[in-house]
């Protein structure tokens, strides 16, 4: 039988807050676009969890929200910084370029998926040069892509510098619940200079939605319209609302991650392979040779070989003690 | 009270079939991109409903899945035949340019939104010249935006030259539960010669979800990295394939499309302003004044002067006969 | 013999002046992408032209000046208003939604190729949807498309209002040359709230070169970048700024254009055929069924039916008394 | 004085044939967009230098030609495999990603500019991954970036398994000149695969043009409104056509590029410094501190520091020995 359960945190089903916040919203007719009074309240909720007075919509895609919110940010002939493994640079098949008309990407180094700070400087300090793309904004991605969290300080030091050139700032939250749950601070995003955070839904447990939060009015305006024109304007925006509502209410959203992040590090204490990076979040990435991979799939655990040569399990709020236990026990038999 | 009911088919809840497939959906772990069983399940049931061996996927928005099919058929130095009132052309933003680089799109003209077949002549005989776009795709759709529908026979007297070009056929499906339950064939599509359908589930009663229904295996090659830059590959694919399992394994689609269209012609037929389109589906249009469509707003009800200047009341699956005779109550005290 | 001395004002060789500035400019080794004194001597004389402090620069093509130029001023979810029979609307294949990215582009009316400022109205006063593209610059063309000459009043009734909003405004001066030598005050032009202006040198009796006029700084910003990404930063820039030195260093441009003009002015003078718009540039259009524009063929004189359905005649600096002379002659055989 | 002659090579002023011949086609009335006689001729002097009844046009810029032709060889969606110095990834502003709408750039390893053939095959074997842009052409370089020269046999081995994948070859000819009087057999491009070649003339000495050969007839429909909307289709063509005739008609192509290539290997013959690629075309790199490059910048002499990190030094038609004795001089004395 074949078990996605540690293959990525989408393989998850929606979490019952979700859901049920769903069926309360699916009552009545209800004004289009966005308009109607269930994604209002989702975005008071959004609000209130960034403390911020920004604006909130909800979109299906955390590709498309990611890619439209680095549009709005970055021209055509300028680049956006990011960690070179940022999930813009490696597997989004190029969406910022395509909703970007080309808009580059300057990927930078960084131990475990946090961008190095020195490796800013050089980005910053070059010249306007017209024969290649300028930097125009950052991406911050919390929690990384190696399960890793940014405290505020750690992001500030990335961003200050990037907002003393008048720079950008774009937060990718695709697991922004985690690093809530592993401490990070959300009141403290605004201050960071974020100019639009993407909060994760869909890896959070909930069915596929990804609120934009755009703090900054001047990249806010007409954004219905770009948001529309790329395909992420949905009629029905209850659907996309009301997750975070069922999400938000009662605190599940970080409750969920907690309980993801617990996961992983029972997982991590049991692994029988050197863990490569820190397990700060909902995943543990481990030192395993293809051989064992291989046995592994065939005896039915799907996990996969990772960008940095390691391979990957991933927890989500659905992951039992359970399952940890026998995917363990299926690893120490490769050992 | 704001009343919505007949605003648009997109203000109305998801159907409880639709609903019903989701919760059936939502277990356990599933592997994602639309590589699971729910979305291989649901894509049968599409398949089956054209009666054709096509690819199919799940997208989250109409919007999208259009825009994305017609990048698929012309490129950025053509054009997409289409009415010149069809949602491509007055209501997604220029989404076709977006995401087709500056496609161009010739408006056709033709009574109650069906293409006059005469209109066509002109620009498939036109040299291709190098300052302008020619065309390479023609897009249909059915229902039209304005409730009329088209007969098999009236689309092949539209694709038939369209082919003979060698040109590509785009079928906008948002309603086509609505034609089908008003005689439209679907099994009559894939001989139209077809190469891009997309079933609108929105519309039709589901939460947002779109089907793309790709009848030509040269345009399917490598349609997911198409769609995953385009930001309209959901990971977690089940909650989109779902709700067409929902409505479509017993019927359900038709049978709420047959219901609104029903409704839609009871709202005609009490209607004291003249009805200026035919009434085939789903949609109603009348003549009525500014200061009366004002006080109809002034007593709740939302409704929308269209492109043709009528105004266009709309029913859904959702609609009831009370809130037909409630409205129709209303709108005699205007007249 | 084929003659295209009437076809258009770019079947016209380059003019004395022009190359004589090439053949002294191509002389030792000069700095790369528009840094070399030429190009700045160029700038100046350009500057001095429109008496304001802009930036300068030399591009290969009208088509791209204008569409680079837009997609400055207008994001792909807005949109630019200009004459619907305007050059970018018409007859540059979609350029500005390909440079732009699906850059919408609203046709106004207009007698004569200018617009009628009461067209503007509607646009401007329009509230912002989510389903459509709103204005966020005007494009105007000076001489227009019909060969008319817009007084600096008459550009001010239109560029005040959209000023006003907050949008930008591009000056396509293609024949810019040939509005001066009618009268039009080219000094005028920083007053009028232009932010880019593309002054035409093709068609001026240039090589192919254009000069874009950046007025406004914030635009300016990045703008190499630009060009170059768009193909239109020449690394050899001398070849398109030498030309300008040739024609402004003692007022060849307007008085070739003026030459032109007058020749249009003899031309119509002679017709035997209603002449359709006012001559006040280089172009004469007649009315002229297809019949005869076929014989004008077969005698060898290439001209074209335009968009109104009229046939246009175009005069340029290298037009002779004795072309006239015969061309009419020609037209006169078919009366 | 700043002396730019070893800066580039199109630095360059224009060689006496491509003027002389601009000169001779400046005369009369010509059809516009590349349908005069001075095009036809040029073109057919393009498909005697490769041998093959290819489609020909001359365009202003390099940088547009290379990225319209990637745009027409690989989709939004896909990728294209180049060396990764190649002027399309490091030098070019992204313009692949503008005019392709976010097409993808594989760079692949290898020795002093060419592509090791080795490097190939882990892109070409990998399987189709929605998450990434798979490659659907490469792009080839000769001579290369750093001054080598590809063989036709060196060249097959990488073009002839992209063949066989069926993907797209694009061959950036920008010093194909230099390629050619180094050995190339241009008329062994045809049997390459290649489906659409650059040829170079702005760096072989020309004033900006560029020819683009297109093999493919498929690739070639509608490539004028292709051309057209990407600003690259000019009205007066024949000022981009005639260099090419002077160039060609009499052999002063290669011939001019053999002077240039030998003052390469004066110059690296006089060397102080380790030169530190293979001198086989115009171009001399060496490794040189950062304090003696300035000291020759303070000397008036511009050459800059490359991608590798090495100096470059090139050569031009019109390199003088003279010069390369008094930059070897001001270079001797920095050692």
């Amino acid at each position: 039988m074949a078990r996605y359960d540690f293959a990525s945190d989408n393989t998850a089903p929606a979490a019952p807050e979700a859901i049920q916040a769903i069926l309360a919203a699916n009552t009545g007719f209800a004004s289009g676009y966005g308009t109607d009074k269930v994604s209002a309240q989702a975005a008071d909720l959004v609000r209130a969890l960034v403390d911020a007075d920004a604006e909130v919509r909800f979109v299906a895609s955390g590709t498309a929200a990611n890619a439209v919110s680095l549009a709005a940010l970055a021209r055509p002939f300028e680049a956006v910084l990011a960690h070179r493994h940022a999930h813009i640079c490696t597997d989004e098949t190029g969406a910022p370029g395509f909703f970007g008309q080309g808009v580059g990407l300057i990927g930078l180094p960084g131990a475990s998926g946090k961008i190095d700070p020195a490796a800013l400087a050089a980005p910053l300090a070059a010249p306007d040069l017209s024969h290649r793309q300028s930097p125009a904004a950052l991406s911050v991605t919390n929690a990384t892509e190696y399960g890793t969290v940014y405290t505020a300080a750690e992001l500030a030091a990335l961003t200050a510098p990037v907002k003393a050139k008048g720079y950008g700032v774009h937060l990718d939250g695709a697991r922004l619940a985690n690093a809530a749950a592993a401490g990070f601070d959300l009141k403290a995003i605004p201050g960071l200079g974020v100019d639009i955070l993407v909060v994760g839904g869909t890896k959070a447990g909930m069915p596929p939605t990804e609120a934009v939060v755009i703090f900054d009015r001047a990249v806010a305006r007409r954004f219905d319209a770009r948001l529309k024109q790329a395909g992420q304007l949905p009629s029905k925006g209850r659907f996309y609302a009301a997750p975070f509502i069922g999400m938000l209410s009662d605190g599940a959203l970080v409750r969920h991650a907690a309980h993801a992040n617990a996961m992983a590090r029972k997982l991590a204490a049991g692994m029988p392979f050197r863990v490569v990076h820190p397990v700060e979040a909902n995943a543990v990435f481990v030192e395993m040779d293809d051989a064992r991979l291989s046995a592994l799939h065939a005896a039915g655990w799907f996990v996969y070989r990772f960008l940095d040569g390691s391979v990957r399990f991933m927890c989500s709020w659905a992951t039992t003690e359970a399952a940890v236990d026998e995917i363990l026990d299926a690893v120490r038999r490769l050992a």
